[in-house]
Formats: structure tokens, C-alpha cells, sequence
């Protein structure tokens, strides 16, 4: 997927949502249990339930390794679901993989060719030759961890190098490396003060924010500081949507959930002017 | 494993080697893809021949995931055949994985309870709650990337943090965090010199030391800086000795090159004392 046809999907949906695929099977409902395969058979519910009002979708891999080569089943039939039903939805692998630059390439190939999805996260602490492969796939993303919406992400990513934070010397050596283009950055919805310098470093590349809602982020102030003329911002929300109901109205309610989102974004996109 | 097993079979085979087992299909003899599992095959060959050489095994997840739900049961069969048939191996996943909490305690059990690994490397980008989960499994080990063996690892790992490298700063912060007697810690051949002021702040730790061979490590450098009281140290090899051969003796090739390595492994701890 190129980036224009991401932007012309978020101003087509009015939405700028993405929703994370990270199922537990001790946190889905009980009924789907007894089938095959009860994780597929989730996400196919949840996206058949939120596709409209979603642009993106983001299984996170250590979910399916949980389970094995079963897990792996799941996965892979979740994202060609999505590919052959819904073409038009950006999928993000959430793997944070990165690696020396043959077994990066490695990565990349099994996630850009043998599952194809359309972007991947990457972890920076390996430098250029860990994220350059990723970057060498044409009308693919590679979504850098910058600033992550955890505790642990103030050990290290803010600590001062001549007085500018580590994250923001991954953002800047990122923009030097071969198709930088093809970058998007994870920043957490967590610190959203952040985003205003953010910007000032990287203004036009797709930020990915994880963290609205249960993690405590604020859509409202994230949007403040991070939106930029292309929109530029994909808010992912998990918990929230997919766990709002652990009953037969799952679904439902995954949809209620995602169309409060929506309908939030939609007004931010309308005062700001960004639909047009 | 416990640290006093690793350390009393190193003794008992004179030997800190790790082999790598990043099988590429493209590289493996032609012979071997006729059958069911050209990889599980492979690995079987390599480890049957070097067993008795090599304190370790360090599949890359990479090379099993780029051939998808394949490659995961090739995966899993290495590791069920070196756990049942040399139960005294130590075993690395090499993942280079690390999220969130919740997400990388779903990591921890895929590779230390599913896959009964004895270890698993672990990215420090995102902090104490990204790698505590997997400390807290008793008798496995956290291998940290603390100073790695590519080209990259210069981009951040040594910039200077109050007068102070950045994979300094990731050393002594993790030792700070629950169960620190649980990490190891990445630390790439390359870079021979640093050994010496990283033993200065991880006096105890081993080390997994990656970059011998193929990318133009010295062991003798290593060692020289590197080796502690208990030794600590795992040298890893992979190209000069899985690949040493692709023809039908490649087992028997890559055996040799092994016990190249013990051999000058058993001279340098004679040398050193550490073998009483």
C-alpha cells in the first residue's frame, strides 16, 4: 500500500483508528472456545464488526507465538483474511524485530512477502543495517520505535546525548538511512507534549500511537501536537474495542467502542480542516 | 539450566562455543531438500557431529520464521531434539525480542515454557517492564543486547551519555532490574577493546559474543578482556562451521572447524587456570 492510498482511506472512513489483534484466549468469550480455531475466529468477528470505522489493523506477534505453531495458523489466517476481504486496510505486524542486516532481511521477508502485510515495527538499538532491509521494500513500512508508551521507555529512549533525548537522535539518524521515506514512528499516547518536538524533527512521516485508553494517552492532546497536513497519526486501540464485552455481544460492542473513536476523530478532522 | 551447570559442562568439555544454527536453504547441501524437513535434517547432522564440541546452540528465529509455519515446526523439533537427546546443551533462542509487559511475559512463555529454551536475546530500547517479565523465569536467562557486531551498533549504542556510552548506561541499568542474576549480556567480538571496561561493570555476567569468525572478531582479543572467574563467556560461530561444507560432509566438515575452535578454546582456559 503507498502512502497516499493510507491517507485517501483515513479521509474516506473519517477515521484514523487502528485496532490491535492481541487475543488471549482467557479474555475472549467462552463460546468460541469450542471452535477450531477461536482466535481466527475472533478477529474475523471483531474486523467484520469494525472494518468500516478502522484503517488499520495490528496483530501483535507475541500473541500468536504464545500458542505456537497453532498461534501461527491464526495469525496467518487472520492477515490473508484481511488481504483478500478488506484490500483497502493497512496491516501492521507488531513484531519490534531488528537484527543484523542478512537475518533483518530474513524478518522482512517473512513478514513484507510470506504473510504480506504492510508494515512491520522495528526496534532501532542495532543501527542502520537492522532496519535498512525493511526499508528496501517498495510500498512497505517500517514503523521505528521512538518513544514507547511504557515505564521502561524513560530508562533509556530519553536519556540526554548532548543535551537532545535519545529518541530524538533515533528519529534524526533514522531519516538518514537508504528509503527513509518508507518510515513511520511509534510514539506513545502517553506523553503527549512530546509530540510538538516531535514534529519539528520528523513532519511529514506517519506516527503509529499506541496507548489511547487503557494505557491512560489522551486522543485529544495527542492530536493537538501530532497531526500534520497528510493527518499523519494512526491511534491504535486494543483493550478498549476488543475486550469492551467478553459476552455473545462482543462484536457489538468491539463496533460501539470503535465508533465513539471514530466519531471523535471524525470532529477532530472536521475542526482542523483535513478532510478536504 | 542453572549457571553452575553451564559452567561445569564447559569444564567437563573444555569448550565455550555456541553454534549458530541459522539455516538458509540456499546454502544447505542439495541432497538434504529432498526430504520432509530440509532444515530439522540439517540441524540434526550439525549438532550430532558437534555435540560433544559445543557448550550451546543458538537458532535465529529469523531463519525459521522466513519460512513460515514450516520453519516454526522445524524450530520446534530442534529444540525438542536437543532437549531430549543432549539435555546438558544450553539453548539460545536467538529473538532479539521486547515489548510492553504484558506482551513480553506472552514472548517469555512462547520460548521458555513452549519451546523450552534455557535463554533468549533480548532488545534494552523499551526498558525495565520489556525485559523483566523474562527475567522472572527461574533457571532461564535474559541475554541482553548490550554492544552488538554490526555496523549499526555504532549508530547508538556508543554515543555519550554524560560522558558515558549508551551501552554502558543499558549495563547498569539492568543491573538494577528483578532478578539481574538472570541476564546475560550480547557483546560483539568486533569490538575486542571494550571488554575490558564492560568486565569492569559486569564482573560476573556472562557473555554472549557473536562476530568470530565471518565478521572478523578475534578470539584470542576476546577472550583476553572477556574471560571471568567462572569463564563467562559463549563464543559463538555460525557461517564457519554450519557452512563449512555443502556438500555430502558437511557434518563431518563442520566437526572439524568445531574442534578447530575447542582446541584453542582448551589451550587459551589451560593458559588461563580456569579449568581446575
Amino acid at each position: 500500500m503507498t502512502k497516499e492510498q493510507l491517507i485517501e482511506q483515513i479521509k474516506k472512513k473519517q477515521s484514523f483508528l487502528c485496532v490491535g489483534l492481541d487475543v488471549d484466549l482467557d479474555k475472549i468469550p467462552k463460546h468460541l472456545l469450542k471452535l477450531e480455531d477461536p482466535i481466527f475466529e475472533f478477529n474475523k468477528q471483531i474486523i467484520d464488526a469494525t472494518h468500516h470505522l478502522t484503517v488499520a489493523y495490528k496483530p501483535n506477534t507475541a500473541f500468536y507465538e504464545a500458542y505456537g505453531i497453532k498461534g501461527w495458523q491464526s495469525l496467518q489466517k487472520t492477515i490473508v483474511y484481511l488481504n483478500k476481504k478488506y484490500p483497502d486496510i493497512f496491516t501492521i505486524a507488531d513484531a519490534k524485530r531488528g537484527d543484523i542486516g542478512n537475518t533483518s532481511t530474513r524478518y522482512a521477508k517473512a513478514f513484507f512477502e510470506d504473510l504480506n502485510f504492510d508494515s512491520i515495527t522495528v526496534a532501532p538499538y542495532m543501527g542502520s543495517d537492522s532496519v535498512e532491509p525493511f526499508l528496501a521494500f517498495k510500498d512497505k513500512f517500517t514503523i521505528l520505535l521512538a518513544l514507547t508508551s511504557n515505564i521502561g521507555g524513560l530508562d533509556f529512549q530519553t536519556l540526554k546525548i548532548d543535551n537532545e533525548a535519545l529518541y530524538k537522535k533515533v528519529l534524526k539518524k533514522s531519516l538518514s538511512w537508504k528509503n527513509a521515506n518508507n518510515l513511520m514512528f511509534v510514539v506513545g499516547a502517553t506523553r503527549p507534549t512530546y509530540f510538538k518536538e516531535i514534529r519539528a524533527i520528523i513532519p511529514n512521516h506517519f506516527l503509529l500511537v499506541p496507548g489511547v485508553g487503557a494505557q491512560g494517552g489522551n486522543l485529544q492532546d495527542v492530536c493537538h501536537f501530532g497531526l500534520n497536513k497528510d493527518i499523519g497519526l494512526l491511534i491504535n486501540s486494543t483493550r478498549g474495542i476488543i475486550y469492551a464485552s467478553n459476552g455473545a455481544d462482543f462484536a457489538e460492542k468491539a463496533q460501539e467502542k470503535a465508533l465513539e473513536l471514530q466519531k471523535e476523530m471524525q470532529q477532530i478532522l472536521d475542526r482542523e480542516q483535513l478532510l478536504s
